[in-house]
């Protein structure tokens, strides 16, 4: 394989759910375009680095000239209700679903002792400035539901406990759509544990 | 979400096999992992645009100052075994499988009316003058076992008919490793119907 177009297929496989033989089949396509659908990609790539930043108060993607984020901005949400996410990404999922109406904090990290993955220790300190400084009065834990996701919920439940908030997390059931036959032990036993009193 | 991220994400999910949640996920990553990780993406992209090309001789992928490809220059090859592949990846999996010795010739195409594909004209012209000019004695057809690649070995058979060359297609039957459980009815089939006589 020449050289440039291995180096290629190299770069591409180490990006997120891209394995070898799907980085070869990007690398082909891409070729197969030509110059235009590289001068695309590059530019979006560039464009997006320069322009994106971190938002002050959230952690957040946002652009570097609207920072903070505009959700951190948007008037009218609830101030006292702070929901606290592992990744950027999370963020736009929780504002997908419709169901929230408060503010984030993105830890920027999540404990995971086998990836070598931690909470970056700064990232707490910011976190309980923001809920003294903001008067936050529930703290939503959206961790995920795996064994990182409760390992991290855990420790922040521990380094939450004596301030005077609230602190809950998602709540975990039966996804939406799903049939009894096709849901696995775990989530049941859990969907059981959670049962709701019908009103 | 953020005009540069947008734009970045979208961008990522034309690239064949990543929809929607897959681009993000990637973009989050790179801008996770900041400016190093894009540079190294898109200085290899530009590497790619710059320093490949077209092979002259079979249409595979190589470096610009490496035209004919190290394939169709490697001496000591048969050249009177010409196989056809559709696309340049497909002949690095023919390589790799360390069963075929001859040359390529790749159609950058391949015959698909519903997704408007087609084999370029003067693809099929090249073909031929390639048959004739290299004294080809046979024309191994490696398309795909699907309906396009079917539609794509049988239009060629019939361009090709005339010339004294001998016209072969890879073999249909069990993949390796496979049991017959596990096998599709036309698969099986087409197993039965190619079945060999044991020496």
């Amino acid at each position: 394989m020449a050289r440039a177009l291995e180096n290629l297929v190299m770069v591409l496989s180490r990006l997120p759910g891209i394995g070898r033989r799907s980085a070869e089949r990007i690398a082909y396509r891409l070729l197969r375009d030509g110059s235009n659908a590289i001068h695309e990609l590059t530019s979006a790539l560039q464009n997006a680095n320069e322009r994106l930043d971190r938002c002050t108060l959230c952690g957040n993607v946002t652009e570097r000239d609207a920072n903070p984020c505009p959700i951190c901005q948007k008037p009218g949400r609830n101030d006292g209700l702070l929901c606290v996410v592992e990744e950027p990404g999370d963020i736009s999922l929780m504002e997908r679903s419709g169901g929230y109406n408060g503010r984030y904090f993105c830890l920027l990290g999540r404990l995971s002792p086998i990836n070598d993955d931690t909470i970056p220790p700064p990232r707490l300190a910011q976190l309980l400035n923001r809920i003294r400084d903001h008067k936050v009065q529930e703290v939503l834990l959206a961790m995920n539901s795996d064994m990182e996701g409760d390992a991290t919920a855990s420790y922040l439940h521990e380094q939450l406990e004596n301030l005077p908030v609230k602190i809950t997390r998602l709540a975990f059931g039966l996804p939406a759509g799903s049939a009894l036959t096709y849901s696995d032990p775990v989530t049941l036993a859990r969907a059981i544990q959670g049962r709701q009193e019908l009103p």
